[in-house]
């Protein structure tokens, strides 16, 4: 069981921000992308390709930074700090819900490309609350 | 000599774009932060505490990635990959110039907390542009 997610993370994730994701690379040089992300209890959840660079180093070494910025304060910020679940998503479910949020329309992608698609939660081990006063 | 920004990067770092910082934990967790930050040619620098934890981990191990946000398309970004070179800034003029800048007043803070005010450089070794089509 992770720790639970702080409640500003909760509001801002379940409205639609855009998380920055940090994992590591093989020669231990950070790497960040930004992602489509939802909560699911105190789990931050986001679709990637088991193929994207993101995928491949968090099959290698789970552990992973997510930043949750405040959309209405953009110097505002959670960080949620722990290890990575990945699980197979072919077919693409959790992309095209997302998307659906985010976009208001489903994802299509090349078949080949959606046998890749994985699912990745988050559970929180650390959190920084970064509120600017 | 680093690699040159990308004409969206400087635009949006021109402006008032609030950068992500990733650094490397100790037991090679990634870490993230946001930060206010500026252009100097084809370099971005911002400020931090020697003491903070980026800081620290940057004083271990200089690899640093940089994700600069669009300020107007939230899933467009640029991630600046490289090196950080570390520089005492006691008294804090970068942090006070930043402040003017986003804040529209200088920046005021203990003495003994702006000793270890340093100034962090990041030139680009790899570039990411991410743009939404």
């Amino acid at each position: 069981m992770g720790k639970p997610l702080p409640d500003q993370a909760k509001q801002w994730l379940d409205g639609t921000s855009f998380p920055i994701v940090g994992t590591v690379d093989p020669d231990g040089r950070p790497q960040l992308s930004i992602v489509w992300a939802k909560r699911d209890g105190d789990a931050i959840v986001f679709s990637t390709l088991a193929n994207r660079r993101k995928g491949r180093n968090l099959a290698r070494d789970p552990k992973i930074s997510v930043l949750v910025p405040n959309p209405d304060e953009p110097y505002e910020y959670v960080e949620v700090r722990g290890s990575a679940v990945v699980t197979p998503d072919p077919g693409g479910s959790l992309i095209d819900e997302l998307s659906w949020r985010y976009n208001g329309r489903g994802f299509r992608e090349a078949d080949e490309k959606s046998q890749q698609r994985v699912i990745v939660r988050v559970e929180a081990d650390h959190v920084v609350v970064y509120l600017d006063d």
